[in-house]
């Protein structure tokens, strides 16, 4: 009532509200008042114990700095008009010498932005009203100790001066008394402190501290305000996308003190374990301890079973509290809560943060108990936190076992998820070096630059002592999908002495270290890793389930050979999406026979294409010139017949042949049932070839040292193949269907295979759903020369094979043009799979190979690119060639199949744009399939927030 | 009115009609009765003496193929009824033994396909009414040679038996009875030939030779339809683009002779000389002759003053129909006339072919004399024609002199124009090196195939003794805009010998040739070739000028240096819409300079970031941090100071900065008021390195020699760095905009460069308008960067030279990217040009340096494209990005300035395109501009037809 009536004078005057009491605000004014302003007037509403207070708004804040860094008009006067209604509330008295008023000036963006602003602590403090809390609490060491304290933060965060230098008096003063803890330290020694306090403060600012607690408090709001633009603030916006424009809040809450004696204390709770997200209360309390001193890990806090000893009632009020809240908020809450001499108050809850495992159990648990629906539950998971639980991570218990044998060296970012063992490098060049010769190394840097990346290549993790989470190091790592921690502070690396030591221990160049990219942490020696297990019994199984109740596009994986077709199906793949046979052909016994196809190849075809020739111009002779064209035919024939070159091209395929037949008898058998859109041979020839470099260097030594022998003959006759087929940018040069168009017996070969591969399965009662699926069309007509070609094939085969088998043919759509002519293309294709890597490559005009490495990395970093356009599909560009070519052809040919097999298919972000615009199918490594089974699940529940 | 009665059968019994007598039809049914129908029943119906004849109609063609090879329904009666008319009027009857009708059987198309299709004379004729023939004329000759010449006719159009048979049988007579010419034959040798000739018919086709004339017609109207799709015509249909529906008309003419004596002759003229468009009757006139020896070459006529001379009343008679024809049909007319006994008949009336000198002429000289408007002028004129004019020719006085003294070889197919002398080369491999070597050669094989691509590069030209207008060499040698003679079948390659012969004349390897592609003809020895010369007054100029009256898209030039620009600027260039600097750094005396630079680029730039963050830091320090942060930041600017890179980098950019002042000076100088668009630095650094190869070989050499000395040192360092500035696809890397994000000193000094030399030249009072263009940006966040970063330095050195000069800031659409981005990039952007070589690279995934000899050419010679899309721009991909990005950087910017300048701004049907997506100008080489005015212009006119 009193709040109401205090508050009247800016409503009736048609002032703007700028300030809000408690008990005026609730949980749905998050965006106005902050995440913690909200929460703390939603508890004020239910009645919980919550300190009287006020907060004033995140628009105020924003006006604050479109107004040249002033408090927005009435502001202040609505601030002190609620200021009164907490003194009354409190019976307290701001600056009052003998009942004073002490509060907290808390920051609260409406989105958790976790220790990046800042806080004050019992503002309102100075030499008079210090005597009036000691008075109240009948404890003079207790209102020093509250004064230093007040002191020291006020001083770092309005006055801007180094913690460090008050802590140096205290330590100094800690010493001089041998003493081993702050408790230690009596009265007299916290008023000596007090002293030097002022005196340093006077020192660094050239003024004495402010005494005025009402000066107190509007250099706090200031100070809270100009936090939301400090270094820390920023970096973690841009990184996080969230916009300058939410501002922060400011809370002013009137403080109580956990720290009043053993009948008082501090602690701070989960309602649910947020590492394992079993059903608990998981808490830490601290008896006699201020908040301050468990948040920021001064003091090792103790289990809430303390408590529970001590205060067994005042447990149990909290623990309903917490219980409470949970089901209030229908989530795992954080909370902070204070006793005072016996009595709760509650002073934060907001949802709490969890790892991916304990995201997962949380969600598939809240569900099950009622407390929310199946989608609420897909919702409440990150796609990348999935993705955390598949990774290898450290093996728990060899966790445990090091932190006890103190192989634990210090906690940095979380900067790329992931855990990773190796030996420190303190130089890129010798973890490219090293890395190629196989050893496994973490690459330890101060920073890391530009320079270092081919060391980053060559590396299992990175390690740096400086930059935050969008550092190099940080935004390289998570480009190259690599564990890093960053900014681990307290290391001091040595690169010239190729060492870094850490709290006394030092880690020389090839010792054993490990990192864990999801925690931060750094430990000594090596640490075994585990690979994530995947069950279909588990809360995840369970999430997953749901989520394929709700998706509407299909999941399957991009796999080559049976073993990761098996796990893919295991992870829940619907289909193969993309099998590449270019792989089978690397194999070490085949790639002498692939070798020698391509060697003969060329002239091979030569002749083929000549017979053709010959064999057209005698169908369409004259009569008159039958003979004479005959004639030429049958010498074109002979000439076939005598060529060694034909003759071992031919040999070489029928070999080959043999060899793919196998391959996909394995792959589409493990697909029982599925089906498995098999692309026919995409890469360049030269790939398969010794390098051009290695060639040209034999080459170049043996003629110098002049060993004219055989190996010089071959070496010859290989560079000069290797140098036909040699291409400025292989890219964009002489391969996928263009390789079919002029050397057709490879793809016919391939077909072959995969059709007597389906025959004999069928015939073996396997249920087989081959896809033939060509790379690289640009035009409507080179699909319809290789279909034309194929297909009667294919027919062939399978008359041959006297077995039916159902099968589709498709093309990849992964060159600009083919997506802008998909209409056209569509005439030929019974399905589109974009093949978003090369799409991307030639959209962007970037080759992924040299980019990567050269510029675009620094691209991201510097911001010229939001992300990595290989790893989120790029919507305006690349996402716009898609939809169109989705528009077009599904208009020029109802019902055809359309999926996505670039790596995008595996990216939440990317699967979210993939349902937006209708694809039947997303596929991704077998490994990302869970990822994206929820991602699509909860693409098509924004979607229908959206359109709410 | 017999005619009228004749025919009312077919339209009153509501028959189609199939059969048009002459005085049925005008020159408006040209699709329905063919070029030569059409212009028959025009001349018949203007009164000009006219056989009397009939016409079956394109439909009936397309009914005869539609319909199993057979004659539509009621076209044979319609045939017959229109025979009778003609009989009529003849006063004569087909197969009349007394007074026998005679016809020519004749091909016709609505588009003129000269030479491709089969003509019948004379048909009619058998036993009986040779005799009747031999008694109308009193002359026994006559009749025979009549006879024999219907009976090889018939038999090779429409019983396909070689005619070599038939002409070894008449040269057998005549060595027999020791004549010389055919006329020396008299009657009874001709009976005798006779007699041969139907028992080599009766040998060949086992039957004797048809008597029956009607048998005679129906077999010769099914052969002229059946020559429809004889190869030859296909093939040029399909390098024409003209339908296969067109079908051809058969018109069926009574027969004149111009051979029944003196006061019988025929001709054929042109209404002005085909060759230099002079006004005035080009005819050519051989008394007592048939038709075809004027056409087919037999005989050598003469001068249309031969028949001025013999019958003055005759010719004068043709001179006025001549005259009278030409205004009829308002241009330059090809006519064929008979004079039959003193009376002259007209047997042709078509527009006649014309050389491009040719066609601007008559196409000026008519608009100046009014008969045709100046619009009809501009669209009478190929573009290609005018290349042509512009094309470096054979010097025709020399080729006069050549043709005197024997040098003329033989005549092809004028494949490819230009023209060209070389040293004759028989293998690819050798056309390959010796032009590597600097050597001019012409190859020369019996045909072309895809292993010759690399000889044909190497080579000025190319000659072949086989394939037409559509063969491999044909198709390859114009995408390669080299000069061909394709299908010179009178040349006996071979290859193995390394020589050819003809006509008696052997050329051996390495002997000098010259060939015609514009003409055909091939030469023996070096013939002069002469640049074309350009002259505003000339016709030519006349014609451009109307061009650009009409024309809305401007027209500029690509130039890199100030002589360039000149020519363009005389060729009518209207601006420089490219100007690349890349070739001025690869200058003699800047090449070391510019490695010096790009060897420091790396380590400078990274100290000049390594400072700019120190100052950053420095910047944002806290006062405590203030001391440390200024000695870090000092230590920086020590170690770039103490850097000898880094003095190198600048040292090597300052003297560049020199020279491209001079540069930038002398082309602003040259295109005074006139704007000039300067791309910035745009291929990879290591463009302007040593090869990659050669250093690896040398380094090999060395290594392998033990010479550890300077040099090797040297090489180590060069292959170091250009082993790190290598890229797998580098037009995909490090180039254009990216090179400046990474190094931003380049660009900084060339802006500099090109301010200080406008400023400079305003002060000497000539209007600069210099435009700054971008290249290679993907991405809005690019241009907005080096927007934000040039134009400052650009303000800067104006403000430093203390004069105003207005300039624009563009940039290339080169990435499909861009082009899908348009309406964000053109924020940053004046004016867009369209990059269509690098668009197309990267729309089809096609590297033009691999794609060009690997495949690019073989997919237009098989038709997988119908055009090498980097001659003419491809409308229905690059084309569809074009159109995007003009409506949507149009629709941000309103008034942002378009244009093109990759190579299609100087290809008529790319033209054409760009008008219709309403580009401001496009931008061609010097070379092209007068084609572009041109095409310009009929772009307008064509689009004003179509709207019409």
């Amino acid at each position: 009532m009193t709040a109401t009536l205090t508050n009247q004078p800016a409503a009736a005057t048609g002032q703007h509200q700028w300030v809000y009491l408690f008990h005026e605000g609730n949980a749905g004014m998050r965006n106005l008042l902050g995440g913690k302003g909200a929460g703390l007037a939603e508890m004020s509403n239910a009645g919980l114990p919550v300190p009287p207070g006020f907060t004033i708004t995140t628009e105020a804040c924003n006006s604050y700095y479109d107004n040249h860094k002033q408090f927005p008009p009435a502001m202040w006067e609505q601030a002190m008009a609620a200021l009164k209604t907490v003194e009354q509330e409190t019976g307290k008295k701001l600056g009052n010498a003998a009942n004073p008023l002490l509060v907290s000036v808390r920051s609260g963006s409406r989105v958790s932005m976790p220790g990046m602003m800042d806080t004050v602590l019992n503002l309102g403090l100075n030499a008079e009203t210090l005597h009036g809390l000691i008075k109240q609490t009948s404890n003079e060491r207790f209102g020093y100790d509250a004064y230093r304290r007040f002191i020291q933060m006020f001083a770092k965060i309005v006055l801007g001066i180094e913690a460090s230098k008050f802590e140096q008096i205290l330590e100094a003063k800690k010493h001089a008394m041998n003493a081993k803890a702050d408790t230690d330290l009596n009265s007299a020694d916290l008023q000596d402190v007090v002293t030097q306090y002022k005196a340093l403060v006077k020192q660094e600012t050239g003024k004495d501290f402010p005494e005025d607690p009402l000066q107190q408090l509007r250099l706090a709001i200031e100070a809270v305000f100009e936090s939301w633009h400090n270094k820390r603030a920023v970096d973690y916006r841009k990184f996080n996308s969230i916009p300058d424009t939410y501002g922060t809040a400011v809370s002013v809450v009137s403080m109580v003190f956990g720290n009043m004696g053993d009948d008082s204390g501090t602690g701070v709770a989960f309602t649910r374990d947020p590492n394992t997200g079993e059903k608990a209360l998981y808490a830490e309390y601290l008896t006699n301890a201020q908040g301050e001193d468990v948040v920021a890990g001064i003091r090792t806090p103790k289990k809430i079973a303390e408590l529970q000893r001590q205060m067994p009632e005042v447990y149990q009020q909290f623990a309903d509290i917490a219980q409470k809240l949970e089901l209030h908020y229908r989530d795992a809450q954080d909370l902070e809560f204070t006793v005072e001499r016996g009595k709760l108050y509650m002073l934060q809850t907001r949802s709490a943060k969890r790892t991916g495992v304990a995201a997962v159990k949380i969600a598939v648990d809240m569900a099950n108990e009622g407390l929310i629906t199946q989608e609420e539950a897909l919702q409440r998971v990150e796609p990348t936190q999935v993705y955390q639980l598949l990774l290898p991570r450290l093996d728990p218990k060899e966790v445990a076992k090091a932190h006890q044998n103190g192989q634990f060296l210090t906690k940095g970012l979380n900067a790329s998820p992931g855990a990773a063992s190796g030996l420190a490098v303190f130089d890129a060049d010798s973890a490219a070096e090293r890395g190629a010769n196989g050893e496994k190394v973490i690459l330890v840097r101060p920073e890391t630059n530009p320079d270092d990346v081919h060391g980053m290549i060559g590396a299992q993790g990175v390690l740096t002592a400086r930059g935050g989470a969008t550092s190099h190091a940080a935004v390289v790592a998570r480009g190259m999908g690599k564990p890093c921690v960053a900014g681990a502070e307290d290391i001091k690396v040595d690169p010239e002495q190729r060492r870094f030591t850490v709290n006394g221990v030092t880690v020389k160049d090839g010792e054993q270290i490990t990192i864990d990219g999801t925690t931060g942490e750094v430990f000594k020696g090596k640490i075994a890793v585990i690979d994530a297990q995947f069950d279909e019994q588990s809360e995840l199984g369970q999430l997953l389930r749901w989520a394929d109740q709700t998706r509407k596009l299909g999941v399957w994986a991009n796999a080559d050979y049976p073993r990761d077709a098996e796990r893919a199906v295991k992870f829940g793949a619907e289909g193969i999406g993309l099998c590449r046979t270019e792989h089978m052909f690397f194999e070490e016994e085949r790639l002498p026979i692939v070798r020698q196809m391509i060697m003969s190849a060329a002239p091979a075809t030569a002749l083929d294409n000549k017979l053709t020739r010959s064999q057209v111009e005698l169908d369409k002779a004259d009569e008159n010139k039958q003979a004479t064209a005959q004639q030429r035919r049958d010498d074109v024939q002979a000439e076939m017949t005598a060529s060694a070159e034909h003759k071992l091209y031919y040999d070489a395929l029928n070999k080959l042949q043999e060899f793919q037949r196998g391959d996909f008898y394995g792959i589409l058998k493990a697909m029982h049932g599925k089906p498995v859109v098999i692309r026919l041979l995409d890469p360049p020839l030269h790939e398969f070839l010794p390098s051009y470099d290695e060639l040209l260097v034999e080459q170049t030594e043996l003629r110098v040292r002049g060993k004219h022998g055989k190996r010089l003959e071959e070496v010859d006759r290989l560079l000069k193949v290797v140098e036909g087929l040699k291409e400025q940018n292989p890219m964009l040069g002489l391969r996928g269907c263009r390789l079919d168009i002029l050397y057709p017996a490879i793809y016919e070969m391939q077909v072959r295979a995969m059709m007597q591969a389906a025959a004999q399965l069928k015939r073996e009662g396997v249920d087989v759903r081959p896809e033939i699926m060509i790379p690289l069309v640009g035009t409507a007509k080179e699909l319809q020369i290789v279909r034309e070609q194929l297909i009667p094939i294919v027919e062939q085969t399978l008359k041959d094979e006297a077995t039916k088998v159902s099968y589709k043919f498709g093309t990849m759509i992964e060159i600009p043009r083919a997506a802008l002519v998909a209409g056209e293309i569509a005439e030929y294709a019974e399905f589109f799979s974009f093949g978003t890597n090369d799409l991307t490559q030639m959209t962007f005009g970037y080759s992924r190979d040299d980019a990567e490495g050269k510029f675009l990395l620094q691209y991201v970093e510097r911001g010229v690119l939001p992300v990595n356009p290989f790893q989120t599909l790029d919507r305006a560009g690349v996402g716009q060639l898609v939809k169109m070519a989705v528009e077009a052809g599904r208009a020029a040919r109802p019902g055809l199949k359309v999926g996505i097999c670039g790596e995008h298919g595996g990216d939440p972000d990317s699967i979210e744009f993939c349902n937006a615009v209708g694809l039947d199918y997303v596929s991704c490594s077998p490994f990302r399939v869970p990822i994206a089974r929820l991602a699509a699940a909860q693409a098509v529940l924004a979607a229908v927030e959206r359109d709410k």
